[in-house]
């Protein structure tokens, strides 16, 4: 069938992280490798009592289509919490889409034409890199600092693909506990980033997963609301404080933009489901989400805690092995010496029975070998200290193994 | 923002029939104009208990990530819902989509590149329309017939389009009750169509929404179950026969085709609600779908009768004015005398208060001016009576004003 097959489909492979998943799915393998949210922070009593509620009264609405830019109670409700946190936006500027992958599929056939630049963080997530080049756009990584992307490296390149007459589009960032390194960017940089999207005459594509999920230092202010010349585009998902299986997050922009990711939306699956959109909505009016969050960011600091004092204990100490200590969000970092390569490692992890993700898939170079991405979203306490104590024995085991020069397979 | 604007975004227009839709809201205008399913027919008491049941014993399920395939519980029970339709399918012919318009962009995503064929009726679907249009696709329309599409013709473009070096790539059709014209394609045709398709290395989209909608006359086998060298698609949706809300359809094919547009799924939107996924496995399951189906036939056939019945009553009888007998699905097609222009005709229409869509919206080669789409399926049959005999008035006054030379706005 390859005949019929589409040249962007031809250079899509399938998920490294999804078919890595399917490995880790038996349940005596302690997991950090997925990146989902702990199911005991989903409100299902009070999402129960309202989708009986919504179904029986309501029938005639949420069970039918609706709106394609989603429905006005939703865009209302996410409209007055954003209020909350800096952000005046009026009806026209929310686009409800089926997920942020969604979103980010919305922004590449919107605004990526095959070739076109998109600059990304080294490394950056996944799903993103997916979408990008589905749609056959030319990715430039920037590496990140502690501080967030090297923006004197972004000027480089971005003057360096002036040169050979690219088409530059947009900066892709995760400001906030950057999904894979849990990075954060400042609140200098973001500004910078800021005047070289204005200068420069690019998008900004902010992906916002995480900013919510802050549970130590001071919240930074979103690139959209600062934002003064409507270049900003801001993914907004309750996929992580509310629930991912109700597949629900926002495209945040000026009318002009929104207009266009609209009939985007329109041609990609008409309206996302009015039921999930107005179980969402309700809650959050109802509700409020400052208590349901405030429980959230208590349970994922414990988590990190957890975690971070594992590592502390059982990693071997050597030079070129560090992590990071992220403020928020889900992930922590981990660097192994150079030489050692996480992918390789990964069947000595299953054997231990622990998993991660290999890092060099969050990386559009070929780079990040000796990297790999942690979480410590789902693991109870216990078994985020004994998978950790796995984990470290299986990095003790590789160090040796190649001290040796032992092949792993 | 023209510059950040993709090519393939630049070249999708809005909605015509969204817009419109707009404008057909008011509550005082009977509509036949959205092809939306009769909210009375959603079985929303049995919905609202598996709803609270799923939320509070399996939220750590429903509320979190999916498999982008999706739930097994669903496919299984599609399985076992087509098997008794002479259909034999493995878990992995099945894929879950977020309604049929992203079945339609998963195949765009995975088959057309720019320029390719795809021969598509005139009319034929708006939806499919934007999907092949916004991934730049070269669609040729081929007339249809009381029987289906005109096969010698078809023939003729194939040959035409192999002249001038075209790819050819695939044929969208939807075989039973077309929409809009409600047409159903004869199994005469249907083996000549997979015949063509075998011979000229040809795809076939069989979109698949109004078969279960049957409600006179005999079923006439799907060209998938037909299917002898794996190059039919069928797309299969829940909307118009248990919820346009729950926004699920599927993707039916050979395994090797499913693979590809799983990829595509993946980065589309990674999953569909899994919540909304088991509602519907679970009213399958429990309550299978026969009973609710022949509630659902005997409301639609009640409702085309009403209809029919009101254009033979008051239809000014005039040369070149017909209407469709359709067996199933939501809609009649009606034919005005060449020189009337139903766009044109569209504000007389709001001014008597009723609304249909412009057949011109439906053809990819600007045809169909003087043809309509009526909508039966919403309205009660009181409701469709007085909105048909408005409409007919604006039949006449448009016919008297064209006949003595006004211009109408």
């Amino acid at each position: 069938m390859k005949r019929h097959t589409s040249q962007r489909a031809l250079g899509t492979p399938r998920s490294a992280i999804r078919e890595l998943l399917k490995l880790t799915e038996k349940p005596e393998i302690i997991s950090f490798a997925g990146g989902l949210p702990d199911p005991e922070t989903f409100p299902h009593e009070e999402l129960a009592e309202i989708a009986a509620d919504e179904l029986r009264g309501h029938y005639r609405n949420v069970l039918q289509y609706g709106l394609s830019e989603g429905s006005r109670t939703l865009r209302r409700a996410v409209i007055d919490w954003l209020r909350t946190q800096g952000l005046d936006l009026s009806l026209n500027q929310v686009l409800v889409t089926t997920a942020s992958q969604q979103g980010l599929d919305l922004l590449a056939k919107a605004f990526l034409d095959p070739g076109d630049v998109i600059f990304c963080g080294l490394p950056t997530y996944l799903g993103a890199i997916q979408s990008f080049s589905l749609f056959q756009a030319d990715k430039i990584g920037v590496p990140l600092q502690e501080d967030g992307m090297d923006l004197d490296v972004l000027e480089e390149q971005i003057a360096e693909a002036r040169r050979v007459d690219k088409v530059l589009k947009a900066i892709y960032v995760i400001p906030d506990f950057q999904n894979p390194a849990g990075i954060t960017m400042s609140l200098e940089k973001r500004k910078r980033l800021l005047e070289i999207a204005r200068q420069e005459d690019l998008l900004i594509f902010e992906d916002n997963p995480y900013s919510q999920l802050r549970f130590a230092g001071e919240a930074v202010p979103t690139l959209k609301s600062m934002d003064e010349n409507g270049r900003v585009i801001m993914l907004f998902t309750l996929s992580k404080v509310l629930s991912a299986g109700l597949r629900l997050a926002f495209l945040i922009a000026q009318e002009d933009l929104i207009e266009i990711l609209l009939r985007m939306k329109q041609a990609s699956d008409l309206c996302t489901s009015k039921l999930t959109q107005h179980l969402a909505a309700r809650y959050i009016k109802d509700y409020g989400m400052e208590d349901h969050l405030r429980i959230l960011r208590e349970r994922y600091r414990a988590k990190r805690d957890a975690m971070i004092a594992a590592l502390e204990k059982y990693m071997p100490t050597k030079e070129g092995i560090t992590w990071t200590r992220p403020d928020g969000g889900l992930f922590l970092w981990v660097r192994l010496p150079e030489g050692i390569d996480t992918e390789e490692m990964f069947p000595r992890a299953l054997e231990h029975k622990v998993a991660y993700v290999s890092g060099s898939a969050f990386y559009v170079d070929g780079g990040g070998k000796n990297t790999m991405r942690l979480s410590f979203s789902v693991n109870s306490e216990d078994e985020i200290e004994e998978g950790i104590k796995r984990l470290c024995q299986v990095v003790r085991e590789e160090l040796a193994a190649k001290r040796v020069g032992l092949t792993v397979a």
